[in-house]
């Protein structure tokens, strides 16, 4: 008996539910958990099955390509824990809260590798059995150092790349080549600040609540598809590192969440938003 | 064209999904959104079904008998606006919040009427033109005093009976007449608090959240299936006093949210929990 | 026995809190509850002092006058209750939880009136017996209708105006002549949305929370001293109407626990931030 | 130039505020930061000062001493770094998240050992460079298992124990000996669940928040005074393992938190609550 995912995104049409649902009853393969959800403004059908049984991929897919609309994507994925490698720069706190998780198996994830353009984090990561490597930006420009970045990453073929506090911007090309494939983390501010220290912006602003965004990285710097966020209340008594402080604490949860999200298959990407079944 | 919900509810069998959906499919009914639930410890089918069409409720009840396994239960409800009769005591802020998104639309209810056993919250619900019972427990026991309630109760034919700070305690009779259609709010502590004055309990021992929970009224008191829960931060600063109007904040906004979840269909009970789809 | 509230804000110096206290002490007026926060970055230093005694304020200001720093400011209020006037266009959610909160008490404020732009919300002030100006903008320039306004609002010389989804922007004139004395309430979104149809955008965005804001109105719209911020978890099953309808929920209480902080004389201004003591 | 706090607490009487920041300002002591509380009701005074000066300890406390009424209690602590002993069972996420925080600098403590009576946590301690001692309860009733816990922790003499997820209740004599020095975590559900498996109870029972509270031990289990408490919602779908990774979430959150309150002297105990400045 083997567990597998299926993920099917189309256009919406009476009956879908309905279609994939007999295919899985014919292929008696049993349904542990079905999700779906229809957009019902822009017509897009999503739906997130979890099934037991004995597989024939062969024969399942083709019943699929028969039965769902012209265009539909579907993945049909395994249940072999996933990937990953993190790219970090100095801050510990996003790094150390997955390396925990994974320890102690509350994030069932294959850490294949932390690459930093630092060697700060070195020692935490090896504390860990997890290979580092540091892949300094001096003396590099943009594409000469992601491409150096990109060799010891390919090298692993992750499913997907985790910036955990990575301060670097990626290079489109690079974002292209693992489209939706990469999560970032970033502080959020109610109002938005821009520019250098944020922290700073926000205390000088008083802001009473500091949040974290988790989401893919796009082109659109800071503006991907969200996958999670949360916030936690500030007052005039935060300093500016008091925030920083706090913020740090609520980052590493989103991140967290947001992974654990993603390795369990249950993030559609379409259009600049997720939808998690 | 009309709209109606399917809620379904059976033991979990494969397939279960395609069959129902392949009834609406086959009497036309398209599905503007559809949530089920299977919980697998326990064996248990749950799905909500948003249909839009032409119904013939005979021939689609008979396709339902005949499809889903022994002792299935299913209720298909017409997009009909529900009615409530709303008890209350003394406090304004959970019949005051209804009344207001009653009144603004933001809530989809039709208040039948506002039953005290005392005068206090007569003006405030006359105001918004809707009639007031006092029905004073003055000299009558538990029995006969809620047998002056059914009597008034009973007249408007209730869908729900929303206890908005209704501080007495109903008999089992009361409850099992309206069986899993009374919604209760209470305030809650962590600890709990056992007795009077549980605020003043909650300042003494210092609690840095004050909570509420929304739930179907059930013989064990404040022990019945939660519809809605939350809770907001409070600190030593907070008197007893302070806790008592946060405390309230949160009551009425707990229940708000219980309510619409009940009145637009999309809560189950069994054992003593709920399904929210 | 009077009680009054000290609210000192000066530059720090040693010593502060001991001649401001010895001379509470001098006065034998009991402090009920003392609060300050020195800002060390800035070199601010702010106190609260909730005094209760026989005052005599002619002798008390003149040891204040005294014995606080160049350029120091304090205020020294009565505990009579501040009176409000109401702005409003057509939304009833924050207008009606300050209606329901000043009416069962849990908000001490005496509402001198409410003014629309439009009637919608007569109906729902009068209820309250507090008087209603419709105060149209049709055929007015921002200046005209703005004297119009204010012609109303000055004959109640209220303490504070509330904006309590008043869909107009401020001439820089209004705001000057009530110089932090205009409370506002909006809705906030990680990031943040430019433009119309905020909630459209948030949905069309994906994104997991909504936000509310309550400030101080300036020049530089929705961009003044924050109060309050709160947040609600949304997600995709949320419709833009969902996620306003959640937004109203947000921003009628965060609102109104501005208004109360500001009522209860416990907020500072100072640059573009509060603190809130 | 050194950095001390000075943690007063006695019962209430005018003027306390001025004769303690008088005492400092004759000793040219400059008042980094103040925060005073007063219990009302209770007629207790506690103030939290911060101060950088050149510290005559025996003059300041024969001041103190002086000023302050019958019964203070008084403490002048200095800047230097806590140090603290953990106890663990099996868990790893509470440990982990102090140790990650310790590591990274945003929780500044001396972790002088791990004590388990489980070797489970052993390898993630020492990977730490941190000693961890395994004191196995094996053959031992439970006072000769605390007795060989004290020996360990006692030669560390740490200035608190942090109860990790350590799953033994603690003898009276234990408790007695560390009497407020001891801080805890423990899962907290509304409504409370007694005796073995929670999660399990909290499923069943469909709640719809999952809680935490950090807080002092006392000879009360899990009633001690409480330091930090905080929840994160839950549903219906969650899983009675879903509900334990999800409490270990907030667990270790609040835990952090809380311990960060504790070692920067901001708790005060007194009755059954604490008072946090």
């Amino acid at each position: 008996m083997e567990k597998k995912t299926l993920l099917t995104h189309c256009t919406d049409k009476p009956g879908l539910i309905a279609k994939i649902t007999n295919i899985c009853y014919k292929h008696q393969l049993n349904i542990i958990h079905n999700n779906e959800y229809v957009d019902n403004t822009s017509g897009h059908f999503f739906m997130r099955t979890e099934l037991e049984g004995y597989f024939n991929d062969a024969t399942l897919t083709a019943d699929l390509d028969q039965a769902l609309p012209e265009g539909a994507k579907y993945k049909l994925i395994g249940s072999s824990r996933k990937k990953i490698v993190i790219l970090v720069t100095k801050e510990a706190h996003c790094l150390g809260d997955i390396l925990i998780k994974s320890y102690d198996g509350s994030l069932d994830v294959d850490i294949a590798a932390v690459i930093g353009n630092y060697d700060k984090l070195q020692t935490l990561t090896e504390r860990f059995d997890i290979p580092y490597h540091c892949v300094s930006h001096d003396g590099l420009n943009r594409q000469e150092h992601e491409q150096k970045m990109l060799e010891v990453i390919d090298q692993y073929q992750p499913d997907y790349i985790v910036l955990a506090k990575y301060m670097r911007v990626l290079t489109p090309t690079f974002v292209e080549k693992y489209h939706h494939r990469i999560i970032n983390i970033h502080h959020s501010f109610l109002p938005a600040f821009i520019g250098a220290k944020p922290y700073q912006q926000a205390y000088e602003r008083g802001v009473k609540i500091i949040g974290a965004t988790a989401h893919f990285v796009t082109d659109d710097l800071d503006e991907g598809p969200i996958i999670k966020q949360d916030v936690i209340p500030v007052d005039h008594t935060f300093s500016a590192q008091d925030m920083a402080q706090a913020g740090r604490d609520v980052e590493k949860n989103v991140l967290s969440k947001a992974l654990a999200n993603v390795l369990n298959d249950k993030v559609f990407v379409y259009g600049n938003k997720t939808v998690i079944l």
